[in-house]
């Protein structure tokens, strides 16, 4: 049987090794992709460096990962899909059963029975995978493969800017300016936001968000955002309010420089309780929050394809470092310092 | 001049008093309105009772109650309108500019100069009030005086319940039992509700509740309502959480039992910081969470005439007292007591 | 090979006879369904008495029909479904491929590819049915299994209601009260409507959507609707008007009654080009007008099956006969005559 | 009393006069402007020419024109507004009560009661206007005078693209191409759509359409849109139809290429009853169709100032022409030839 490499968590410790392991064998309503290209998600660093969270939930031993595209080289026996050897594919990371409740409500994202690829089953840190057919996307071949793998991440921003709203003629205040927030601030002003602020603390991530879109950046660091943001808006607070970080002091300064009326997306994961100022930030406020969980689909990658095969997300300036996936130590670490944007891995290199 | 009784705090303490004062002449773009009937809403009983929130928002003397339905007896000079003498009106609590940007944008209730009859200037424990033109809501002459006074907390409810979706085919939590809450249920059951969950801890307040509308009431100091609604659903969660008490321990559960993609309604105030479990209650479940504040003017009254009109709605289970306002200490005892709907005082005895 | 009976087309001219064919067997993907009830459209009307549009569109010989519930006998091979042996299921009328556009974006009951069932391929009127699985509704065994099959009908106006608004506290507008029309004015007396309004030429039908909930019903062939709306609602119009009849005139009357910044809902199949005064009609008045196509896969199933099970529409009056299918000469006489609510059929009979 | 000159048709004939009036005096609730700019509407031309449609609505002698920019000189007693003395205003067009349903619902742009400027009272082509304070939009000062005059006609545009929907990562189809339409294309460029085509018949207005945002323009006479477009979409139509002609054969071009799901804004006003196919081009394709009138007050102003301020549409490229009042008949002349965008005059020159 032929062999493949992969990158997997072979034991419950810190870091990853390069193992060697059968290329698996599509089954039933499954497709088998040959990756070109894959990418690294926060996720995948909490997994690589053991948190606390990744010891809960990861079981080891496990290729992980779930950012990729790649080439469909096989159909599983009896598979009912639109998909085609031959196709460049995508992977939708929320694997659910279509046909749960939820499933069946148009909110596969949030299945009862989801399984995250590469955190609940097997990832595509690897040069080959198989996946069910009905979560594959198929890219137009137009498009880099590098960026095809950064779509993912890229829906995530989508989804949180376009949850329960649009943006034109709005001002937005994004917090946390890692890949998703950069993104969510090239796709505001792809879709007619005016004031679009960005913070963090990182310079190089908010020098990333700046080139991607943000009309003002601020290093909560150095500057408060809540007096800088309420100085720029007239004392109105934003009409939108993006959290992307999970941080927990970042909810406080967000409903508080939102506008009355305003509407919040909450896509970061706070590790603990957070107090929250329910009274003067969301009732008396009238504010709109909405909990977001991956991405719709395909909703959600309908748009972000969009987007892209329009160049009004420029994926070039997002996609700041490539590696072969046998230099990920390498790779790992540019993404713990804060100093990348997306990075990229070719698994057979 | 002519003089009238009103119920006035007269000193920054515990209690009210009847004083008698001028009638007041109504300014242009204002009504001059003879009250046939106020009721007391839970905020009044904040004021009487002179808790910590009382002494720090309100400036004595002054008279107080914002609930009420009266005679149209003189219209200011210069006041464009449509409210013709001899009406009978109901008044929308939120006074609002009308040209600020919230104003311009369709939300009134949230202007940004807002004031609150009967807390930021005078009320309407009086016979004779002055109020803005369009602060008034003209009634149909078939409607009781009583349940005219009371359209303005179901307003509350019906703002709460509808904000952000509908209830048809759905199952609804609502925490929290008093006027709002029972109206609430009402509103639920007459617009296609399914299960209509409602949780107190006063057995009064779950039997009204009950006879207007819920189908299930859980005494939350006797039983569990995580646990209860949990196995009422077949572990699945409620499709709608209202929440209408503002105490801390009831976010907690609301959000355990709200299904992933349900809505969250949010009317009562917490009075300090609440811990949220944002991750899993929140972002995880992708729920959508309003803040509710007021009434949308008027998109909230004209449904709530509506539902009053044809009977959906009885507010004749609603009202369970009535007085004349001279024995308003009685009413506030009452009312203290919980073991009371609205009550409904009468100005002019 | 076991036979069964089957109702069918087998020739292209007027009438239809029973047969015997083969038992199908479910393929990949598929149920095999012993069906319990089924029931008869105004479509199978159109195939039976052979129109023009049932020869341009069906190919005999066929097994027409799509109304139906049945239990689930077998599940064909490599199927991925939520369906077990011994459920009794109805079925989505629309067989959608999944994976178009359409479809991934969560509107399958519109699918590129869309077939109907017993138009475009074998239908349900015979004892026998294969199925796609992603096409199978699971009922609760409580239902009367007459209700269950009419739930597809009722679906069409649960989708009809509800599409781009909801009726609480509004006024409507129903034209045609087939059992479509008659089940809508129950769902809209079960969420909240204030008047209803039911327009048809037949007294019967009349009767059937006041039993159901119409709180109005006109006779449009002895008074004018426009009239008698208009001065039911002091010539403001109603907030909603649903088209379900496809007849010409109906269109004009009903743009003319609905009121400015009111809603449409347009369900019914007209044979022409219809002339519509759009400026009046639609432009100044900034009506919504939302065609309807269906049923939402699966949004309006959910709905109706939790109307169904509060009891909220009771199908017991809309089903008005029940009939062996040997005898359905009877029963297409009796449809043809208008005299019917919802006839059903036993094919094992 | 001093003098003004005005622009006024004299009597019921085609053409205009330059007239002196006196300068109006504003009543309570009114300013008094002194216009620096207005501009010419298609409406307006309708009236110089005297068609039919002239005839029957505008009662001479009448000061005609809506669209404009000027400075509040005096406030009318008793007026409650946040206009300044000083303040450069823009004026909705849709003069309304500000009471009756519609206002009270958020829909004051369709008031039962609405009055037109220019055309059912005294309009703004004059030296001097007064009008009620709660139709004036006061604009930054940062902004060209000749924009802001043009800032209601982007209003109709502002207000058809996102009735109803919005328009990022879609297509859209925009039917006429007047200054309307070519606003039209501005707007969906800064918001995110992607293909934007464009028709008329005049490739004056095509390149205008084509120079502020269009993607692909079709000159109707030349080549047949429905091709065009169905073979640009993959024969899939576009997400958004939007009609802004009124001319009869293009309701049938749009409902054609515009896709199942899909959404039709309808400003245009067509002079007769147009044959509609409902079936094929709204009830089977699940369209959505909204009917446009004037500008949601005050939603649509935020929107199109908002854009205008940040130089997303660029209002430069609209306006092709400028004129002393006084030269009014070539101004007009222009307007019919079609061989302009917005044409602005001054009419204090």
């Amino acid at each position: 049987m032929a062999k493949m490499k992969a990158l997997a968590k072979t034991r419950p410790a810190p870091g990853a090794e390069i193992i060697e392991v059968d290329i698996p064998q599509p089954g039933p309503g499954e497709l088998l992709v040959k990756n070109k290209a894959v990418s690294i998600c926060g996720t995948d660093v909490h997994i690589y460096e053991w948190d606390n969270w990744a010891q809960s939930r990861i079981k080891t031993p496990m290729i992980f990962g779930h950012e990729f595209a790649g080439e469909v080289m096989e159909i599983g026996p009896n598979t009912q899909t639109h998909v085609k050897v031959g196709d460049i594919v995508s992977g939708e990371t929320h694997i659910y059963c279509g046909h749960c409740y939820l499933c069946k409500m148009g909110n596969e994202h949030i299945c009862k029975d989801v399984k995250l690829r590469g955190i609940d089953c097997t990832g595509c840190f690897a040069e080959y995978l198989t996946m069910p057919a009905n979560t594959a996307w198929v890219n137009p071949k137009s498009l880099a493969i590098e960026h095809m793998s950064a779509q993912e991440p890229m829906g995530n921003a989508v989804h949180t800017v376009f949850e329960g709203g649009d943006v034109k003629g709005q001002s937005v205040a994004i917090f946390g300016c890692g890949p998703i927030g950069a993104c969510a601030a090239a796709i505001c002003k792809a879709s007619g936001a005016t004031q679009i602020f960005a913070m963090d603390i990182s310079d190089y991530r908010l020098n990333l968000a700046k080139s991607m879109g943000a009309t003002t950046v601020i290093n909560s660091k150095q500057k408060d955002p809540v007096k800088e943001i309420m100085a720029a808006t007239n004392n109105q607070g934003v009409d939108v309010f993006l959290e992307m970080s999970g941080a927990a002091p970042i909810y406080e300064q967000g409903f508080k420089i939102l506008r009355p009326g305003g509407r919040a997306g909450l896509l970061g994961v706070a590790k603990d309780k957070v107090p929250i100022d329910i009274t003067n930030g969301i009732v008396f406020k009238q504010a709109r929050v909405f909990g977001i969980n991956g991405r719709r689909i395909w909703g959600t990658w309908e748009t972000a394809a969009k987007l892209l095969a329009e160049g009004k997300v420029d994926m070039g300036k997002l996609v700041t470092h490539k590696f072969p996936m046998s230099k990920f130590a390498e790779a790992f670490e540019i993404m713990k310092s804060g100093n990348s944007g997306k990075i990229v891995m070719y698994p057979d290199k």
